[in-house]
């Protein structure tokens, strides 16, 4: 297990903020496992959505960082698994609150739509807020079941 | 089936919102399914978001709308269902880009970060934009595959 190292995955439109937020982890002294993609090449979302899951699901990293054009795509194929949270956030607020009301593990943010400030201050917050539990943990356990 | 009938639900964090888009689909002429919750007392948003995945398996409604607080947990939730594409927007653009680019059958809102006219431009542009097609039709088939 490795609690904490944060998985990064993206598809070509998240590249450049991926770099980006890679850097600034690496930078803030974190372990960072970088599951792609590289380039600019058109690839398929659901297949890094894929690979963040089986990261976490390994314990390979503890938390991760998903980004595609908007974000939308991404994380609907990353919540297909219930043990990922992953929280498609617009600002801190947003990314404040995934952490405290929902246990985000996973961040997900849209290399297309936001931009590298905000983007860098989102991580930041989403990384130092904890889960403030009480009423929100039995929502968070509804969230855990399997659907079909 | 229903396929014109637009779903609605929320938690208490979107009951104001959800009464504003209430009325707004009714004046424009489309069927409407309310799923609730209704007042203000604490309830779990997983519970809304099942309810809304049952109404569009069971085809009572074609497409929905879901909201909470920040659209963050409801979203999670539903995206847990492997026939439910729900999308969280922030704006017009990503409630367009959800449609053309994912095909998404859920538009889903935050109820304290969004604000009325916002979630209604955002309302308007997700019934009215088609599905692209083409390069993203692969991409929206794997998001249908359940995972576990």
């Amino acid at each position: 297990m490795s609690p904490d190292v944060i998985a990064l995955a993206s598809d070509h439109g998240g590249v450049e903020l991926k770099a980006l937020l890679k850097d600034e982890l690496l930078k803030a002294g974190h372990g960072v496992l970088d599951l792609g993609t590289e380039g600019p090449q058109s690839v398929d979302y659901p297949d890094f959505a894929e690979a963040m899951a089986e990261a976490i699901r390994s314990g390979s990293a503890g938390r991760g960082v998903l980004i595609c054009g908007t974000g939308i795509g991404i994380s609907i194929a990353a919540n297909r698994y219930p043990f990922i949270r992953a929280a498609l956030v617009s600002d801190v607020t947003t990314a404040r609150l995934a952490r405290s009301h929902n246990d985000a593990n996973v961040l997900v943010l849209g290399g297309r739509t936001m931009g590298a400030e905000v983007a860098k201050d989102c991580l930041k917050i989403f990384l130092e807020t904890p889960f403030e539990g009480g009423r929100h943990a039995g929502r968070v356990l509804k969230m855990g079941q399997a659907r079909t």
